[in-house]
């Protein structure tokens, strides 16, 4: 009956083994769900080092990515309070458990640290924190090694095993997959910006007394944008209605647009539409609707003397009351033929004295802000 | 002694069951990769039924996605030869298995189909397939039902049970984020494109004599290409290019480019300064540097007489090849102030006269067969 017993035994072992290991999977599997379901690469990241210490039932985790230019890994993120020391610190290709991974492109599980003479001390020195075994795999995007994800000290008393090293190198390959898709969003996103930028720039140049207005108008925008109750979304119309504010100019002729002196008042009448003019071009992209008010609206004044509709307060769009301030400040800080520039501390006392009959008062709260901050 | 060895069978069996729930969550993590190594939305949709024909051990997987304002579910993919067939079935809310499990937002098995009222009999009267059983999950994209994945005919004699269902689901889970992350990338394409269409609608609407001509220089473009070996991010370069090829005409002055009569030598020296302003403002566009020799070179012509630089034959970079084609049948196709506008098929004729001097064989070729397939 022994021999049956110790069978018996043996099995229930096996079938710990087995049922811990769907736990696992079934963990993995949740996990990859998490980490796709953003775009973001920063947000990505962190949920990349929060999974591997999860999966791995470590103590920490981290995400050390490459930079090709320098030849060395940073680390991206790191769990724990130790994490602003840690940012600090890069490791050479071939340096340190994580130098090597990437060096070799292959994992590596090293249970005693101290004994092994690719261990890079310089962490636990610099974190006073006690390294008693690292699991370490490449995250890998189309053969290239991008970067490592590992985990330190297996809670318990336990030690990393192959078991964990098929998980985490499945989990390093979510990572590579959200990464990389969120890559090419980030630079599709680029593409557009920068697209939009070019052409509205080429479409100022037109104008000989506004070189950079469009650059600047976006700039002073997204620093007010900091201090405005947005979202990360509206911040990105903000940048989008500051960009392609003036885009209207486009259909303003030659003869009016850039007349050395002062403008007659119909000639005023026809710059003047460039506002209603740029709203209508917006108007033709669908994904941009968002910023037709903010286009239309950027000359409305809060007392109601703006143009083309002659809004009044509240029924200004925000987009268009960010840009208005931005527009002005711009306005007043650059030469124009018939002036010249003020100093920066003279507009922001104009800024002040617009408050509330020109300009919105909390957007200009926020300019000020910004500029105390030292942004503007 | 008998017990004991009815125990072990038990465990025995108990054990394969588990290994076999191990094997198919290991299938699932992989098929999660697949499902989110692509931001293609058709891909993703082709993978996804794959991986529930595969993850379900069934005979055939299907797709259906959510049509809102049809208020009805089609056939976005199906495995098998009967594919066409199923293609033009839809499915209302409510109506069958698929619509049963949209308008409940729950799964739901039904291993004896003939018997279930829910069971819609046109698809397999249609396509002449025998159901004997389906699986069905909702795939939701932040609560919203957007379709449904299913499986049907369970291989061998087998049932689908409640282990496949939490399979399932976990796999429409998956297919539900990548749908959506695809989705986010094609809005963002699609508001590049857009952007970019419009800006270089308002830029070309200065010049009175072309309106519509980006448009159309796109559209002939894209025709060209699909008979040309190009890869699909090639098509794309094509497209842009053939969108922005005339921004560079921001730089002409009103004078020249509104003329009405035609223009002096140097009047049109001035107007071919566009093709190196257009490169120009290219040139600010990190994204977009793969464009910027289409651009300058869309007046270059094969025996070297074309402008800025009077490349010749091999040195003109398809994209530039392409446009020219487009540009020339649509400057030929058009009215101008001084002429009436060909009909199609004399400038198709003029075309091929200037097929290897002017414009590339090879693209002339393309356009042609473009045009005989009706897409012209």
């Amino acid at each position: 009956m022994l021999s049956k017993k110790i069978d018996i035994d043996r099995w229930l072992d096996k079938f710990k083994r087995i049922d811990e290991k769907l736990k696992r999977l079934a963990l993995l599997s949740q996990l990859s769900q998490i980490l796709n379901s953003t775009l973001d690469p920063k947000e990505i990241r962190r949920r990349a080092m929060e999974a591997a210490t999860q999966l791995m039932m470590a103590e920490v985790g981290s995400l050390l990515l490459v930079n090709e230019e320098k030849r060395h890994l940073y680390f991206e993120v790191a769990l724990g309070e130790r994490e602003e020391d840690i940012k600090t610190i890069s490791l050479n290709f071939g340096e340190g458990i994580a130098g090597w991974v990437v060096q070799h492109g292959k994992p590596l599980i090293v249970n005693s640290p101290a004994k092994d003479r690719r261990f890079f001390k310089g962490v636990d020195e610099r974190t006073e924190f006690k390294t008693r075994n690292i699991i370490c795999v490449p995250v890998k995007v189309k053969e290239k090694t991008i970067g490592v994800l590992e985990a330190i000290n297996k809670k318990g008393k336990g030690r990393f095993n192959q078991g964990d090293l098929s998980l985490l190198t499945s989990l390093a390959d979510q990572v590579a997959i959200a990464l990389d898709n969120s890559r090419l969003y980030q630079e599709l996103e680029e593409m557009f910006f920068q697209t939009a930028e070019s052409l509205a720039e080429a479409i100022e140049k037109r104008d000989p007394h506004t070189g950079g207005h469009t650059q600047r108008v976006t700039f002073y925008s997204q620093a007010i944008a900091k201090y405005l109750p947005l979202t990360p979304l509206e911040k990105k119309w903000v940048k989008i209605t500051s960009v392609l504010h003036d885009i209207g100019k486009i259909g303003i002729e030659d003869g009016i647009l850039k007349k050395p002196e002062q403008l007659s008042p119909e000639e005023f009448d026809i710059i003047k539409r460039h506002s209603n003019m740029g709203a209508e071009i917006i108007g033709h992209i669908r994904q941009l609707k968002e910023i037709i008010p903010g286009v239309k609206y950027h000359h409305e004044q809060v007392d109601g003397k703006g143009y083309p509709d002659g809004l009044r307060g509240k029924d200004i769009p925000i987009l268009a009351k960010i840009v208005a301030v931005s527009d002005t400040y711009d306005a007043m800080t650059t030469d124009r033929p018939y002036r010249k520039a003020m100093d920066k501390e003279m507009a922001i006392d104009e800024l002040k004295r617009c408050s509330g009959t020109q300009l919105d008062k909390e957007v200009v709260e926020a300019f000020i802000q910004a500029y105390q901050n030292g942004e503007i």
